[in-house]
Parts: structure tokens; C-alpha cells; sequence
């Protein structure tokens, strides 16, 4: 791996941290470095994280990202970069937040934005994308020594008997028949993950809503499916087998098992971060009920008003452990 | 569904068919509709074809889609605009290349490019991913009256016992036991589809390959996986808990049964067209020797050269089938 010296000097211990000319108070005093679990990556000369179009050979990981605090991902390029340019504004960083440069140009997979302690990332649709980009993340913070770092996805869903426009903030990430575990294949053996995420950091989110206007939230479970389709019961893919009525039994069931809202992603996430000690959060908008259909026919900007909920509340939460907030 | 009357008075039955210009040979005489397996979708009154940002509604998908007899798809959305691109030299379209437009542009969910009767797509990465943007295809092609299509998913892979650069059409697409079927979640309930692909296709394509200067060209089975790091037993991802020697052997086990090259899409690709009664062919340039390790070090130009052989390889099956290359 890298020889570069960590230059310490401009942090405390006593919990408050200068970083990015912010000021950041709260639980940041145990300097828990982001951990990889794989004995191989300290041996290698070079760590090509590809599907960043970054490598430890071609760029200085510690100076770029040494001061990451949050990172927020999401299926969107789009509403990634408007996170980025919303969170900019939000933290009142110098510059015009339309020049922000997109970190990844060099690859058209994800896109990547630094705001100062924050950065805000794509992960495209599905375990497997955000599963690629969680592998190179995780191995980004490691090598660019960054410290007490908390992830949030933040995204679109399916609402389980939920009013649209209903943030829910997962409390467990369950599986399609309601476990909260990952099955990870690996060599062709599967294997179980825990997919338990931050309680502390969930109630703080819940908390942060309860001072928000017009961002309705719940703490629930989220099903992960890896169809959107004929894993959701949705009545108009390409395929469907089912009948309404079974379709509705299928929902009530994972209603009845504490799920309110379905999406694509959100098991692996919470695996992944907690096998690596990463605190975590799920925080995805219901852009419809389920019960009702499986296509939105709500205006295009009650849409966008839904998609930027998550966005104020996590925005809200980072500026309240910045200080921004009292 | 729609109304619209279809126009069919400038096609004839004999075997040569006129779309956009072009005579198309050969086996077009079977007028087969792409076929939906789901009842529903004629009782819509409106079917919206969200991550396309199309709808039944809005666009006369018979007008725009009608003529479409390929349909090329491919992980990443500069690849497939590049595709587009080099059809549309290849096929001679009137126009210029760089004002292709992006059908989906009110979404970054996917691209979509349209030249003559070849549908160039982007499908992001895994099998969540591609089978939404499948799902909605096939609406698409269904709704918009099409016949006879075929479809080829163009991709980049891992190659196992192949030297970097070649071509692998698949024969089998297979699961992470090397099983050709694909596992589909419906309503929490596993089911089993077989993911065989059209024999016919594979070998013309193999023909076509042995035209072509440069395109080393094999047929061999294609191991889909969900994950890129763990499952296909890479030793750089954030977690690796498995020796080189144990990765070796399931590479090798891989090789035994036939499989040539490790991708993430092409065993639901397989499974859904072949339930929808579509030809489907998949063409993946091996990047990289996976006996060898898990990065590739290739010059970019190198690799991009490697990029390009699937999409030289299916521009010259389709200039056969149109009768530019006798």
C-alpha cells in the first residue's frame, strides 16, 4: 500500500475536530478508523478501485478524502449531484456548488461529489451495483485513513401502508421473506449477513424530522428485493403469475412482519457496513402506496418535493453534528 | 392499451422486409411478435414505462419503435451511445452520428439510442439492474407492435483459461454452481427458469467472427454472478475471507464445467427472453485472465480495443442480416 505520511496536527482529541473548515462536535472522539476486512490489500502495490476510475498509485487518497465525516449514496446520478449541490449550499461552502466536479468523470458508473466533509455518491439499482461500489468505497475510506465516518443511503421506494410522500427510516433491512439477513454467495458457497444498522444514529434522524416542517417519518423495515417487478408483486412487468389478491396477501404479510417500505438495496448496504464497523443509516421516501398500485401517477413536482425529504432530513442531521444547528 | 391502428402496408411477406431504409434479409419471414406473459397489461389504460421515462400515453411507440429488428444492450452508457454511434457509420445512416439523441433523457436510469432498426441500450450493472430495463424493454417491443427482434447483450467480463481480448458468445449461461437457470424471488416464493439462449444466433455469430480480423472469438458457458469482489472470488474487495489457493480451485472447478467467462447480467438476460420467446445472444470480451488475479493492468488503449470487439462482432452480424455483406 501507500507510503504517505498522515499529517495529525490539526486534529484534537478532546471532540471537537477542524475538518474543512468546519467545526465538528458529538461522537467523533473514539477515532474509530474505517476497517477492511481482507489481509490481501495492505500486500498490494497498487489498489485499482476500477469502477471509481481512482487508484492508490494515481491519486493521493489521504489528501482527498482524509476529512470524509458522511457519505450519502444513491441510485441517481442526478439526484446525487443535487444532493451535492443542495448540501453545498446548506453548509454555505465557498464557490458556485454548480461548479462542483464530478470526482469519477473518468467512468461513466457512478459518480462521486466532495463536499467538504461530506460526499455524496451514485450506486445505480440493485445489491450488485451498490455492492460494487460499497467494496471500493470502503477500501477509498480505508486507505485515505478517514475516521468515525457515517453512511446514509438515501432513496426512493415503495410505501407499505404508508401516506406517499412518508419518509421511513429503516430499522431493520429484511429480505423477501422478512429476515433481516444477506445472503452472500462466496465461491460459490452462501453464506448470511446480519443486516442490523445504527440504532443511535436512527433515532437522531427521527428526532432531526420531529424539527422539520413537511418531512413525515416513520422508523420501520425495509424489504430488499432484487426484482422490481415480480419480486415486489408489482401487476405490470413484462411477467406476472400472480393474481391481485395474492399480490395484496404478500404486502399485508410483510406489513404484519414490520415493513413499510420495499427497495433494492438496502440489505447489502447494512451488511457491508456493519462487518466493517461502519455506523449506517437507510432513509428512503415512499414515492407511492403499494396496496393501491405499483405505477405513480403523482404530478412530476409532488415527485421531486417526495425525493428531496431524505436529502433535508440527513442534510438536517449533518448540520446539526457539524454545530450549524443547536 | 393503445388504439393506434398499425400500418403494416409497407411490408411484405416474402422473406425481404423494408425498415428505415434498409431491405432486410433472411429469417424475418416468421412475423413473431414480442410476446408479454402477463395478462394485465392490456387492461392498463395507461402503462408507464417508468426508468424509460416513456409512456403508452405520452409517445406512439409504434411510430418510434416499430421497425426495430435489434436491440444491442450493454452495462455502461458511454459504451452504448459509442455503439450507437459506430451503427450508425456502419449502417450508413443519413445524418451525424454525434446528434444521436438519447431517448430516455428524462432519466439517468438508462440510455437509449435509436439508429434505423437497431436499438442501442445501457443497463448499469447486475441483475437487478438489467431486469428492470428488461422488463420495461419488452413492454416496449410489445406495445410498439415489433416482430422478429433479436436481442444481444454486449458486455465486458472476467475470462477463465482465455487470453485477454477474446470474445465469448455464450453458450450456456450459468449460475454460481454452474447451473443454467436462473432464480427468480416472485411474492417471496423461489422459482427456477432455464437461461438457455438461441443456438441458431450463437452460431451464426461464430461465423461471423471468423470474417473478422482480430476478434478471437469462442463459444463457452458464462457464469453470472451477483456480487464482483467475494462471488467471483476476487482477493481485492473490501472483504476477502478465502485463500488464492481455494479462489484458484473454484476457478478452476468453473473452467471444468465449462465456463469461460464471469459476468453479472447474463443469466436473467437469458431467462426472460427466452420466457418471452425473444432470440437472445450474449457477447462478452474477456478484460483480463481471472487465473492470473482480479485487476487489469492493460493501457487504456488496449483495453478499449478489447471493448469494441463484441460491438464489431454483432455490427457485422447485423450488416449480414441486412444485406450489406453478402
Amino acid at each position: 500500500m501507500s507510503g504517505w505520511k498522515w499529517n495529525d496536527s490539526s486534529r484534537s482529541c478532546n471532540g471537537t475536530e477542524k475538518i474543512s473548515g468546519l467545526s465538528v462536535h458529538g461522537n467523533f472522539q473514539n477515532k474509530q478508523y474505517v476497517q477492511v476486512k481482507n489481509p490481501y490489500l495492505e500486500t498490494m502495490e497498487e489498489d485499482i478501485l476500477y469502477h471509481f476510475s481512482l487508484s492508490t498509485k494515481t491519486h493521493n487518497l489521504p489528501e482527498m478524502f482524509g476529512d470524509i465525516k458522511f457519505v450519502c449514496v444513491g441510485g441517481s446520478t442526478n439526484r446525487m449531484k443535487a444532493f451535492a449541490q443542495f448540501i453545498h449550499q446548506e453548509l454555505k461552502q465557498p464557490g458556485n456548488p454548480e461548479d462542483l466536479r464530478d470526482i469519477c468523470e473518468g467512468t461513466d458508473r457512478y459518480c462521486m461529489y466532495k463536499v467538504g466533509p461530506v460526499l455524496s455518491i451514485s450506486h445505480g439499482m440493485g445489491v450488485p451495483s451498490i455492492s460494487i461500489m460499497l467494496h471500493e468505497l470502503i477500501k477509498l475510506l480505508h486507505h485515505a485513513q478517514c475516521r468515525d465516518v457515517i453512511l446514509f443511503r438515501l432513496g426512493t421506494s415503495g410505501g407499505v401502508g404508508l401516506a406517499p410522500g412518508t419518509v421511513v427510516i429503516t430499522d431493520k433491512a429484511v429480505d423477501y421473506s422478512f429476515r433481516p439477513q444477506f445472503e452472500q454467495v462466496v465461491l460459490g458457497k452462501v453464506i448470511t449477513r446480519s443486516t442490523e444498522l445504527d440504532e443511535g444514529v436512527a433515532s437522531e434522524l427521527l428526532q432531526c424530522s420531529s424539527e422539520l416542517q413537511n418531512v413525515p417519518t416513520v422508523i420501520g423495515n425495509t424489504m430488499c428485493t432484487h426484482d422490481f417487478y415480480e419480486g415486489q408483486g408489482r401487476l405490470d412487468g413484462a411477467l406476472c403469475s400472480f393474481s391481485q389478491e395474492e399480490k395484496l396477501e404478500y404486502l399485508r404479510n410483510a406489513y404484519d412482519a414490520g415493513v413499510r417500505n420495499i427497495e433494492m438495496e438496502s440489505t447489502v448496504f447494512a451488511a457491508m457496513c456493519r462487518v466493517c464497523g461502519l455506523k449506517a443509516a437507510v432513509v428512503c421516501v415512499a414515492l407511492l402506496h403499494r396496496f393501491e398500485g405499483g405505477q405513480s401517477t403523482a404530478p412530476h413536482d409532488v415527485l421531486v418535493d417526495y425525493q428531496q425529504r431524505p436529502q433535508v432530513l440527513v442534510s438536517h442531521f449533518i448540520k446539526k453534528r457539524l454545530g450549524q444547528i443547536i
